[in-house]
């Protein structure tokens, strides 16, 4: 069965190869490109994705969304992980048409969401800052949509609290207001959080053999990589990168690789702990309990990684068949 | 060796519990008892105190402490629990004496920590405000106060985040701006949570072997602990209670029962999971990170309940020795 989705994106290294994998997965159509804040600027963010729109032949319709979080202070785009404009060393040109829809993101997706109810699903691979606009904007949404997909937040998996943070995920630590109101609406949210992406690992011989087999896509992921791969090397002694934004493409199209725990999630918004998300997973109701009034939600925790790299591989390759 | 202690609490059933075992303790010299709002109003708290003074021949020093927490809206008594009045059942006469000292806890415990410089170990069993107002009053205290030993909060041990919330100690969640402040102030802080409270157990048989065994105090925690157990028993399907407040005074006696684990506590004081403690023992400092900066606090992961059990009855049969 093909998914039509929404993709929600801030490219950002990981999501590049993300929007390339959906491109080319026969079980996802990728109807739209809605852009944030995140891994870049939104000007960067957005000029990214309409480059690989035309570079790959996408032909999705892209939107431009937040250019920062509802409440907290901006934390800034990520440079040290994706680079000065977001794609580590591959740089859109200067000149690169930005075609985008009239409406901003928010009022994108919920249009879109209106005009074809119960058939869209939405996968967020950056902050939720669009999201929650587009719940605020029109909270009727929540039961037009099938389904929404969030690549973000960590549960203590394997020990895995964070990533910016000792306790928060970089997608829910840049706008945790967002994230609290995307996880307790009426809706069905599946989190591909640090617990499983962690798990799947795009190894230098991996991406190296990617770009052998695998004609121009595999070249420019190979290409855009290369920064990436600098970080994780230079700061966490690793030889490869984990599997972040295609896990949440995996999801979407192969939900069935996932292992999933249900219960209601809150964001902690303020403090040192901004941006954890706590799954509520003990029975009962508590005397002061903030998560027992709100729909349970599917967090991943395990996944068949061999799964998504062979997926992975095999979709790529066929990109340039 | 000896330590000399002012206890710091809000009686309280396992207050009052924890009371007579360091009166009777010969590793402990209760010097003084301080008060404060939690499982009781302070004025029944403090009243408590000094019927426990008085009718078990303590001759602590009582200072009367803070009626509710720094910044958060006052939680209130916990009657389900602990009763009207705090000890269940058990009145303290409305004529009891109440006989304190002039100054205001906080105040007392400066300048008792001012007099005996490196000699008094404050241990905390309620809400930590007194001890944050102290903190204060003369910051000067962390490097005179010999030891701080908590009986409060909850880290996540056997899977337990909270018995209030979801993710919060009642201590904690009572006065979380307070806690944080005890945490992170630069004096040696132990906190013996729920992850070894709820590992010592103290069984309707145990407790009444003791009445049989122990005299008038054998006696009086058994009246006293009727209340208790019965909401055990109808709130939590368990013939006795576990051994909370006790476990603080067994730390202080013994800590060799304990095994700890070394990092930073922050809390978080607003939102769901307001009340929420956080140990950091990842290593390394993350790019976002409100933790590394402060002193590394002891954490009770194990202990050897057994030798609580078996110490806790020889001291209260000591008593009518």
């Amino acid at each position: 069965m093909t998914s039509k989705i929404i993709f929600d994106t801030d490219p950002g290294i990981d999501d590049a190869m993300a929007i390339l994998y959906a491109h080319g997965h026969p079980n996802i159509d990728l109807t739209a490109i809605t852009t944030v804040y995140g891994n870049a600027t939104i000007d960067n963010a957005t000029r990214n994705a309409c480059y690989l729109n035309e570079r790959f032949n996408i032909g999705a319709t892209i939107a431009k969304g937040a250019e920062g979080p509802l409440e907290r202070d901006p934390v800034g785009p990520t440079v040290i992980v994706h680079g000065e404009e977001g794609m580590g060393t591959v740089l859109a040109p200067q000149d690169q048409a930005v075609d985008i829809d009239a409406r901003p993101a928010y009022q994108y997706i919920c249009e879109r969401v209106r005009a074809e109810p119960g058939e869209i699903t939405l996968v967020a691979v950056g902050p939720l800052t669009n999201l929650a606009l587009a719940l605020k904007h029109d909270p009727e949404i929540t039961k037009l949509v099938k389904q929404v997909v969030i690549m973000g937040a960590a549960f203590g998996g394997d020990g895995r609290r964070g990533n910016v943070s000792p306790v928060a995920e970089a997608n829910i630590h840049d706008d945790p207001h967002a994230a609290d109101q995307v996880f307790t609406a009426d809706w069905p949210v599946a989190i591909v959080g640090l617990d499983v992406t962690h798990q799947t690992f795009f190894s230098d011989t991996y991406l190296d053999e990617l770009r052998e087999s695998a004609g121009e896509a595999g070249e420019f992921i190979w290409q855009v990589s290369r920064y990436y791969l600098d970080f994780y090397s230079r700061k966490l002694g690793l030889q490869g990168c984990h599997v972040h934004d295609p896990s949440a493409v995996a999801y979407a199209a192969n939900p069935e690789w996932f292992t999933t725990r249900l219960g209601p999630v809150r964001v902690v918004t303020d403090g040192p702990a901004a941006g954890m998300t706590i799954q509520k997973t003990e029975p009962g109701r508590f005397h002061h309990d903030g998560w027992s009034d709100y729909r349970e939600q599917q967090v991943c925790v395990e996944v068949d990684s061999d799964a998504i790299l062979d997926d992975y591989r095999r979709v790529i390759i066929g990109l340039s068949g």
